[in-house]
């Protein structure tokens, strides 16, 4: 049984015609980084359907982790993100047209939930690999913070929860020129490829069951995290 | 007769181990860039023996035209430099333990050259290459103003002075990781060399004399800068 | 039975002289701001005693409600945090040398809590008197943090939770110009005061309790938070 | 006969409809600082006027000194200008609706002009008020840097020429408001108002001509150089 990852990006909105994420998510789908495949999926910018189109994601994929990937312009590396809060707060209408006030991503839901993936790991990687990144404190209040919120949310009750994690990429260059060069900051699509399979390769690491440590598991099929996630 | 361009870089300095701009100018030194063979130099971060040390360069290689390169951690993308004042100022000792208060480059000097590069048709090339540049109105007051308004001022008499243009670079990724990643933008060193390229074949374009246009001038053996700039 | 509004602020600490949430709460204490007196401490920046002085101000206090301020060097405007995160993070040592790499703020505590002052009201006012302050998504991973995820935690558990909120301030004009004017945004004392004054006068005026609405609290003697508080 | 600054504003412009530039000079308009009479005066945000205008005011005021100030909405502080260039470059239109591609402010001028006040003695003296402000190497593309050029240009020739200086502003916390407090950074009026003070003192220090040291001036009556700048 082959291990997967899922990765997903978003679809371009608002006044981008190109969303780096999209970009990104579709140019690894199907690769193989760290001994897992790729699969790469694109949702659109929306918020109401956000966690539907998620918990299904989760359900048909089995991924052994999720990553997800959002676009920050006027960031100056890769974001990756500590935690999701319950909150949505923004002016800017996603691609349904919908704003939100201060607004629970789920009512009644905690305040917040901590990304499952090896932050300082993955951190170090990057610095490994010459990648500009760091762990970021607030992936925001748009769609981004729902999507972490919302993975962690939909699995924390997993008897073993898949490691879950979101990382913010910069404007593209050629995106850069647009907002005005000067002040903003940019990155190749080549090093943001690079930093998500650096990332992916960091966690997968990590994953890694070693068989003679843990031989019982093999046996109960449970030690693969997707396994477990599909009950 | 071939024709050359002198591309010069500075050593690195200060609290940084390495300088972008050193890389660059190794990099492509011998290269042959729109049709021109690149003469890379590096240059101390000398105050001092800066004006000696270009004079000496512009008299050696002769340029058809004279490309500048520095390192400026903290912009988010290439500058290409409008003008050089006659000002020093900067606390940051130089490599021999220069500091300079409001002082000239050149006493009795003008207050400013503009530089000969066609700025507009660089910022035009890069845009279309997908290189996040822009045309930069302050080229600051340590050692890469002094370059640009050494170089104008040693080549502004000439009888057919040579284009001479300055361009700043970002940190490399590996330098914004030891600035502080989340706030220090950086570029790839592809990039940065493409960035070179592309403005050098931007004003080999536009150098290129016309023969039906100047025929005089071939016959003078004129129309080559560097032929007049050894006078 | 007069109402106290608990205003605390930090030691100067680490490379700054002055610590402008000290010369607030300072400032401030004994003073009667929409109808409360306020009651100013300042904290030391040491993080493994903080818990402690806080529970002790908290009870002895018995405040209607809690504010805290802190210095964020660089920040353009007041910052009304929104959420405390179960983390510490940080590589500058507070007053007793005390660094902490991605460690919880209170081990098995939730992730994070949210401010429980109003917001929205608090930034509206903001708004209506001319001060710049925004709703902030990332009090970050130091003391300031940890100050607004222990208060919540100790009040959490009230049956009539006080209002906490924790509010970062700029560098002020004198500490902007040892930090570069040019880099460095800054705000004055006097506006920092009016900013206090007027987040303070937007939770006073939300905490009022309606005679006719709430009968039963104010027979109970339960309606003054601080009576609850020191339970 | 008394001693004259000429100090201008602009109006309103864009989408800015205050213009804390334009309430500046208002405010000093007929006030006594350094013992100096504020000549202020507002102009239109119009390029193709503005050298008139400026001529006109420099011949009807005949200043002892004259002091520009603009707008400058993301600086974090005073920003006192080191020099104009010959240079207008703007897409943003003026007020007659004109904009401007790497044009020359003055055809066939030098290429720029340095500021006449003593900036290090201003940038002191912020120091010593507690005003932020610092020395900037580029005024714009914009009128601003033509204020400066085109005044530094008019007054050039005379045989006594008065110092000309130009300080930017930044946004007013009112603005930093509408263009979001989170990224804008803002100065009151108060201490924008203290700061141009204390750089009209600094310079009117500089320029009182001591009676002991220059006894002939007095006696031809052409120490002031308002006098002279009326030829």
């Amino acid at each position: 049984m082959s291990r997967h990852v899922l990765l997903t990006g978003f679809e371009p909105f608002g006044p981008h015609s190109v969303n780096p994420s999209d970009l990104l998510a579709r140019s690894l789908e199907g690769r193989i980084i760290g001994g897992r495949v790729i699969r790469g999926r694109v949702l659109p910018v929306e918020s109401r359907s956000l966690r539907g189109r998620l918990e299904t994601a989760l359900r048909e994929e089995r991924p052994e982790f999720a990553i997800g990937i959002g676009y920050a312009p006027g960031r100056a590396a890769l974001g990756l993100e500590r935690v999701g809060v319950n909150v949505l707060d923004f002016e800017l209408p996603d691609a349904s047209g919908v704003t939100r006030k201060n607004a629970p991503v789920l009512p009644g839901g905690p305040a917040a939930y901590f990304s499952t993936v090896p932050l300082e790991e993955i951190a170090d990687a990057w610095a490994s690999a010459g990648v500009p990144g760091y762990i970021s404190n607030s992936a925001g209040t748009y769609l981004c913070n729902q999507w972490l919120y919302e993975a962690l949310s939909l699995t924390a009750k997993a008897p073993a929860p898949i490691p879950v994690g979101f990382i913010h990429v910069p404007a593209l260059p050629e995106q850069a020129m647009q907002l005005g060069a000067e002040k903003t900051p940019s990155m190749t699509l080549e090093l943001m490829l690079k930093g998500i399979e650096t990332a992916i390769e960091a966690i997968a690491q990590r994953s890694v069951p070693q068989a003679p440590a843990q031989p019982q598991r093999t046996g109960e099929k449970v030690w693969i995290p997707g396994g477990v996630a599909k009950r």
